[in-house]
């Protein structure tokens, strides 16, 4: 924690709140299991932790176990800041999430201040999870790996890709989780071909892959997985890409090793599915962190330098996807552990259902 | 529109991505129901729309209708950001939710530009929905309102919150949301009385409160609505608390009409609370703007001076909250039409289960 100040005189995190949101808030005071804290600050200095919220927080806040200073009006915030911050002179802020409008705010509150972003330390801090965040994700990624295997009982002819995103999350919630970690991605046939799609109402029908990507909020720790199954026999080039999407998956999460950097790993999966005949359908990144922010550092990219560290949490998924036709993405979680561990462990053969 | 340009000579709107969302990218491009666009920025001016995304984004970003630019390695995007912008001068940005990273990012990129806050002429925009946005946000306030009818199905002795959330979500989906509008607030008993409670893994039991705080996310726009149930016989503390919660939100709807100051619906609902038994127990605004932000403008609080137009709509949600006993809340989505239209229509005599 001494780094985190080294040239502060202390930190003030902002919470915007929705869809703003400075997830930096809930890292450090663990308000993981209710509360939206809108509007709200977190002062942070060697000496002293303080929540600043509303009266609506209060009774959240006081979960933290750090001082709670609540305003019934909004002009009253302004004061108990100035109050909190004195004449210290030296302020971290995260320069990644505040906004423009709220710089300019302290800029005229605290003016013979000086902003320093702290963006870069608290990320790095992040990034590397400590156990008891481990522990979290174990339970996000658990609640999803079993989600993955029990939705088989609901893929039947004729379903709609958003009553299987119903079933999905039903399930989520059933086994723990607090929420979607995201809006759910159920795509049948030609609609797994893009990457982003949600789920409408196509329904299901003989030979159709279905691809779900999905995972559980827990604790406001996420997990993000993929499965693609095949409704039905799947046709030999869905094999194919089946198989050549496995492959890249294995090879990344083999090459996945404390002192590696990411875009290796990405490189890894990425000139195996270019020596195919898929070359070029590998249309994004190869993963990403995971933890409060279900995109969080690091990206493992083709420019990503960052070289992985014991306790990273990181996602492997590689996917082809042709126009018209459809697309294969294959999703595990990984720790870094020295090497790689698995975190979501549902089976990748080739389902047919 | 054209107002929309008065004095600069484009917008720029960049969407950072989860959890720092710019929902004017959405707002603009009605990309509606797939795509994230992390990353992503919209440029437009009075001649042209382009959208500046990902590779992986392209099939969503098209069915925008816009132009569509893609990059495949991030290092691209500036070039292709300035090719967009050229020599514009004033370029209109959100002080509200461009990152302080963002806008250093851009001011180094556009040296010789002035960059111009269009806040608040979109939040004004936003605030008064057109007739599609209101289709859509009737339909999600209906799959809502379905749904907390259905629910008390499900509401049955040693049921667990989250196991009921699980219930609600499930319903929420399978009626056609896309996801839940936020983490649905279950809370059972004593729990209530904290009014961003999220849910746990109390039982419920004979006597007990259930409060339901949850909405539908349908095409991006969200409902946001409160039911609170009594399981068994309702005590006659509980009573009255619905009794007076109840009449605060009739006073608060029946004073929502056009060219009414969100203040003094606010003070309708707070007065009549403050002058029974409960006083000062109702600790949060009475309401809010929903729209594709579950908390958006305007706000119906003590210190809102903005005017009730036609096209907005806004929740009206009045509460008591007893520490250590438990809360009332009741919450509808109203449309201020000449007067106000309640939305959510389930029942609100208390109903005892």
């Amino acid at each position: 924690m001494d780094e985190l100040f080294e040239d502060v005189d202390g930190i003030l995190i902002y919470n915007q709140g929705e869809p703003v949101v400075d997830l930096n808030f809930f890292y450090f005071t663990k308000l993981l299991e209710s509360g939206l804290f809108e509007g709200s600050y977190l002062y942070m200095d060697k000496e002293t932790k303080v929540i600043l919220t509303s009266q609506l927080e209060e009774t959240s806040a006081k979960k933290s176990g750090f001082d709670v200073r609540t305003f019934s009006r909004i002009s009253e915030m302004d004061n108990i800041l100035k109050e909190l911050i004195g004449n210290r002179k030296r302020i971290g802020i995260s320069f990644g999430s505040v906004s423009v409008k709220e710089y300019e705010h302290l800029k005229k509150l605290f003016s013979g201040a000086e902003f320093i972003d702290v963006d870069e330390r608290i990320s790095k801090m992040r990034m590397v999870k400590d156990q008891e965040e481990i522990k979290i994700l174990k339970e996000a990624c658990k609640i999803a790996s079993d989600v993955a295997e029990e939705i088989t009982d609901h893929i039947k002819e004729g379903i709609r890709e958003y009553e299987l995103a119903a079933e999905l999350t039903h399930l989520l919630l059933k086994n723990g989780a607090q929420d979607n970690a995201f809006t759910p991605i159920i795509a049948f046939g030609e609609n797994s071909a893009e990457p982003h799609y949600f789920s409408g109402s196509r329904k299901l029908k003989k030979g159709d892959i279905v691809l779900m990507d999905f995972g559980a909020k827990y604790k406001k720790y996420n997990s993000d997985m993929t499965r693609t199954y095949v409704f039905g026999r799947a046709s030999e080039k869905v094999k194919r890409m089946y198989e050549v999407v496995l492959e890249a998956q294995k090879l990344g999460i083999d090459s996945v090793k404390r002192g590696t950097r990411g875009s290796d790993v990405d490189k890894k999966a990425r000139d195996y599915i270019d020596s195919t005949e898929f070359k070029g359908l590998f249309i994004h990144s190869l993963g990403h962190g995971i933890g409060l922010a279900v995109h969080d550092h690091p990206a493992l990219s083709p420019n990503m330098n960052l070289v992985l560290e014991n306790g990273m949490v990181i996602t492997v998924e590689p996917g082809v996807y042709i126009r018209g036709f459809g697309g294969i993405r294959i999703e595990d979680d990984v720790l870094v552990e020295g090497k790689g561990e698995v975190l979501t462990t549902a089976p990748k053969d080739l389902i047919e259902l």
